[in-house]
């Protein structure tokens, strides 16, 4: 992704009203490179060389369902027969393979530990259908897994459901310059598919932190939405097919390269944002944009939530058509970043608040010349305090790394309780400051090893009005957990909001959907996942 | 919608190499007003006069399902105390009320007729709700109605269904400038919420011929595309929410208004594109950008559809993000305009291909900059061979009518066969030449009225790989359908296009489903309609 951008090199300060104003270069600051930053990995973590606790001893309640067989070793034969290869079956069934089948039980965040001995690894649809009909005969529980970066537990297991990773389905088909129409494999990491798209001057349509790892497959099955949701929108509109198969081992073949279908029920959509709970996806065909040729980035210190919402309102109305992101962090997690990873700050002052400002287009000149008035016109109201704009690549991955590095700084201190919400954009950051100040209230919240609590933090899509509330521990506490739950999603359901924009459900939010949908509505989704996945085989003990 | 628009004024001239290239402002001409020339009606048809046939006549394998019952005085009176109001009830069972149930019956292309003799017009969900849940116990089967301007009789009974018109669901219930998200009733009419967008500086992100009378539940039920989808993409991905009525009556209360909520199955998505024959779709919220501050149109003859093409991909490149429609319309398609309108030509000579390009932005000076570059390249390169650019808003409207007019142009003339499909790009025109050719080598066509076929044309979005086929003749005629249909069902499916791209099946499609969806969709297809419809009363003899 990287190497396609052709940053606007020069600012020119023309009528900037007030000195304080002035926009400056970002310090020269040792940069990690961008891929590096952005690919999680279990071991990454700070904590790594402590155990990671069973998700069965989190949530004493989950009982194994009895409906599910155990496998066998026929089970097991029977695998290693129909896919072949040697790598495609992980037994720790029949063999001791602990080690090597860890990574597939444990999710990055060191939050969800299953309990399986079985991975596989099938390689077309024709095996992943084999492999669904007899675990559907059988009565064997699946979890399909991705590039397991899910933050929700949707993508380990719980108990000893077989892990079907699809890392090895990952072939690009096709890529149509016309249309802009391309055709992969669901286990085709996303930045991978990016990369090769940018080599053919298009885009993938949706970017996130975890790109590095992350399957095309498992965001669509997870409806991801990331940073520029706001300028490519959701994958409901740009995915125009699926093939996905069903528990039974039926085929779906939904895989339309077509913008415009109106042939009957747009049944692609239901795998969309479904986490592999009646069916795992195998192809996806999407539509991609041209690449732009222009990309900026601004970072801003702002006084006020209040300013952030004002300065949000004059990016829409002079960026429009270019605005590509814009991104609010608090103050605390720019801090967080700063420690973690020791660059300077972008900016020479504290602020509470910090925007970053993406525009994506096709002419730098007139990108440049939107981008100018918007920053006059910001600073000479004086709705942002200070600001830099990126000079060049480098400038410009070191501002973007103050946004993407958040997750992992977080991840190096300890626990994180993640809520990741859609709150309508007036009281969007308002859910941060109650929820520290009820638990600084409750005597959690300290600078010393003696609290629980290290930072309430806040930052997300602004443009999507999509905060993401941090809550880091210093280890994961029961106590803290109950004075967060429910009391955060009542907060939610009290604005409309959603318990879940983007992260999905999983096993963290499976039981709080009735904050977010009424009974009808979870009566039908019930409805269908039993249409779908009658012996329940699917992703068990998760989503609705 | 027009009032909101500027139209750049000015073009500037410079370095055009070629005298014969030479942009020049098109003709003024008297053009009649825009919301005249985009309503279609029942009466504007020269042929009003003649009576239209029933639909079991056009079709005399379709009978009348007995399980159905039929309707009882009893039905009669309970609908009245239920809907109260006078105008809520059109009863044609124990009055005689034929000729004001007679608009609810057909459709404004002539073509289908139905034979019910009761329409209601409930004014709330509950009211919906009711009706259903009436008629699901009842057997009765029902046709949810909007504007009624859909091409495939989708909206009309076809023996004696109860038409359900949802024009009285009318109101605009808010509209968030903060978001750009809109809430409003199934039965408001697409202009109307347009205008009311317009006020507050948005946009409808559908635009399409018939705005004047569709109903915006009409068009998420139908998937509308339209003239900007290639802009502002599929409802797909704009509607946000929806609430709609089950067979049984059961409120499906979809209506979320946040960008991202990942809360279980997307179940919106299944009545986005069901033509009402799931459940009747009562409420919709939608996103909407802001209405651009600049529109160009400029409208090109070309000499071949290579070059068409050609075109295309360049105004993909130098209007990119500002590009906002680009049609194809060919050379006959124009002849019938000016034929039916009496407008000058905009070009002095005649070409076998026109296109139209639109570009709207935030910036009248950067697009009108972006859009003489793209014109002197194509025009330098000898792609276009020449071409105007409206001055005002005049000609804009002007303009466009060359393109919307076309659908009205065809009615005057008599019947027409009507093919809305997707085909990729590189042999998107070659359906229209292969249709004429076939149809000329079996005598249909000619000039002189002894000849079935006037006229065999091809319009449509280019830029959503989208081709109305369109065959004039003088009267609808079994032997001409029977040399069209199915080779043109078979020419599409061997090239993976779809047979109905934005027009939906209804009941024009309906037999042609297994074109462009395979058994296995199919049978899925007709298990969701089971599920949500067992009794088989919403909109029977259609869609799949």
């Amino acid at each position: 992704m990287s190497g396609a951008r052709n940053i606007s090199v020069a600012l020119r300060r023309a009528r900037v009203p007030k000195p304080r104003c002035l926009f400056r270069p970002v310090a020269a600051v040792q940069t990690p490179s961008f891929a590096a930053t952005r690919t999680f990995t279990v071991t990454a973590s700070a904590n790594a060389t402590k155990e990671i606790q069973y998700t069965t001893n989190a949530y004493p309640n989950l009982k194994r369902d009895p409906k599910f067989a155990e496998i066998s070793a026929d089970d097991v034969k029977f695998f290693k027969e129909l896919l072949g290869a040697q790598s495609a079956v992980i037994d720790g069934v029949t063999a001791d393979n602990a080690d090597d089948i860890e990574p597939f039980n444990s999710d990055w965040m060191r939050k969800y530990r299953g309990q399986t001995k079985l991975v596989l690894k099938p390689q077309t649809t024709e095996e992943v259908s084999k492999v669904l009909q007899y675990c559907n005969e059988k009565k064997l529980a699946v979890v399909p897994q991705g590039g397991n970066t899910g933050l929700v537990g949707g993508s380990v297991p719980v108990f000893d459901e077989i892990v079907i990773n699809l890392s090895r389905m990952n072939q690009i088909h096709s890529f149509d310059e016309a249309s802009g129409v391309l055709v992969v494999d669901s286990g085709v990491i996303l930045e991978v598919a990016d990369q090769y798209l940018a080599e053919r001057n298009h885009l993938f349509p949706l970017d996130l932190g975890a790109k590095g790892s992350c399957h095309v497959g498992g965001n669509v099955a997870t409806n991801a939405g990331g940073l520029r949701l706001l300028r490519y929108g959701s994958l409901h509109g740009t995915v125009l097919g699926v093939e996905a198969v069903l528990a039974d081992g039926t085929v779906v073949d939904a895989m339309s390269t077509l913008r415009k279908n109106n042939t009957g029920y747009d049944l692609k959509q239901l795998f969309i944002g479904a986490e592999g709970t009646i069916g795992i996806i195998t192809k996806v065909s999407i539509q991609c944009p041209s690449r732009p040729k222009a990309v900026n980035v601004a970072y801003f210190g702002v006084e006020s939530y209040d300013q952030v919402r004002k300065a949000y309102q004059e990016a829409k109305g002079h960026l429009s058509e270019i605005l590509s992101a814009f991104e609010l962090m608090d103050g605390r997690t720019q801090k967080l970043v700063h420690e973690s990873t020791g660059n300077n700050y972008p900016l020479e002052t504290e602020y509470p608040f910090y925007c970053l400002v993406e525009t994506s287009g096709s002419n730098a000149e007139h990108d440049m010349a939107k981008l100018e008035t918007f920053l006059e016109h910001v600073m000479g109201e004086g709705i942002v305090a200070d600001g830099v704009l990126a000079q060049d690549e480098t400038q410009f991955h070191s501002i973007w790394r103050w946004r993407e590095g958040i997750t992992e700084a977080l991840s190096h201190l300890g626990g994180t309780y993640k809520y990741d919400v859609s709150i309508p954009l007036p009281e969007l950051y308002q859910l941060v400051e109650d929820c520290k100040e009820r638990l600084t209230k409750l005597g959690f919240v300290g600078d010393d090893d003696s609290f629980p609590v290290r930072a309430v933090v806040g930052y997300g899509h602004m443009g999507d009005s999509n905060l993401h509330l941090n809550i880091s521990v210093r280890q994961y506490n029961k106590e803290v957990e109950k004075a967060i739950e429910p009391w955060v999603y009542e907060w939610i359901q009290q604005r409309k909001g959603s318990i879940s924009a983007e992260h999905g459900l999983g096993l963290a939010k499976k039981e709080f959907i009735g904050y977010s949908q009424n009974e009808t509505m979870v009566k039908l989704m019930k409805q269908l996942k039993n249409l779908y996945d009658p012996n329940g085989i699917m992703n068990p003990y998760k989503y609705i």
